[in-house]
């Protein structure tokens, strides 16, 4: 097999983990995680099985990269003015990547729970998403928007977004387009009451 | 096979159940859910194969049983005497549920992922847990601890327990002793600020 010379950044290697990562996307889509094989990844891709074989070795590895390549998109937390509006941004697109159908956020949590490599890139993710999330505190706490001295802004964070988990992948709740707004303005008013203060909160 | 007279209650019914449901935790212990087969239960159980089949069908059936039995179990909400020494120790079992190896309820989350069944089993339990929960909420009402007036107590419990979850189950962190409180003690910040106070928290 022959191809012709290839002008597109990062040449072949790219272009064939693009392909074989949009038909992970696609196979997922339509049978989820437990219907993923390398064989169907392959064949829709248009690659050969071996070249999936020999570089994500089984459906776990295409599950990290899947992962890895969302890491690598060029995200930026919300930016409204002030930390209420910033977090009712931020739960509103989590509520929508969880209750969109297919949901790849789903999808990934599910198999993360099956495969060690896809639970450590998962993993990674949540890491890399929440410590870019950390200038949304540190910019109310310019605002004077937070009570003086030092913020745990990842807790800050997980007391805001992780009810929309809870309710929506453990859970199993019908979506409820009011909690991104309530879980925002919980967190923030614990916030200002210094639940995230150092010392604070647990006195 | 002729069964001898059972005197236990329940008798033999109840007794081939906790057989079945002792078997199936002992494989979920040993080699999670994607280990559990009806042959494996039926062999470990001692009973037939067929009679799991019937009465049970598949491994959905086994998981969704088990979650059944799990709120069989006659569990009290703690009462220390104020909010938040009750949501800490909610926490603080919740920690532990989900911390303990092998943790039942992780493998049933999991599980859950997995099969309808036991995904719905899973969604009645968390409902009647905290259906039972939300006696915390009135009795501080009762004390006088939360504004005046109707509180969500559902969203006030949600946003206690579900960082504890979050953390553990879905960015896999290491367990923090501290979390328990600190979240409990946040959830108690902001319902005492109207977070949860009918038309609190969204103005």
């Amino acid at each position: 097999m022959t191809d012709p010379p290839d002008r597109r950044p990062g040449g072949r290697t790219a272009r064939v983990r693009a392909q074989v990562l949009d038909a992970v996307r696609a196979e997922l889509a339509e049978g989820g995680h437990e219907g993923l094989t390398v064989e169907g990844v392959a064949t829709r891709a248009g690659v050969h099985r071996t070249t999936v074989y020999r570089r994500w070795r089984d459906v776990g590895g295409l599950l990290a990269d899947l992962i890895s390549a969302a890491g690598e998109i060029d995200w930026q937390p919300p930016d409204t003015g002030s930390l209420r509006g910033d977090l009712t941004a931020l739960n509103e697109e989590i509520l929508e990547s969880l209750t969109v159908r297919p949901s790849f956020a789903v999808a990934l949590m599910a198999a993360s729970f099956h495969s060690e490599q896809a639970a450590r890139a998962q993993t990674r993710l949540w890491e890399d998403r929440y410590a870019q999330c950390e200038v949304v505190v540190a910019r109310a706490a310019g605002r004077g928007e937070l009570p003086p001295g030092d913020t745990d802004a990842r807790g800050l964070l997980i007391a805001a977004t992780a009810p929309l988990y809870h309710a929506s992948v453990l859970m199993r709740a019908d979506p409820d387009p009011r909690l991104p707004a309530r879980a925002a303005a919980a967190a923030v008013l614990a916030a200002a009451a210094g639940a995230f203060s150092a010392g604070g909160g647990t006195a």
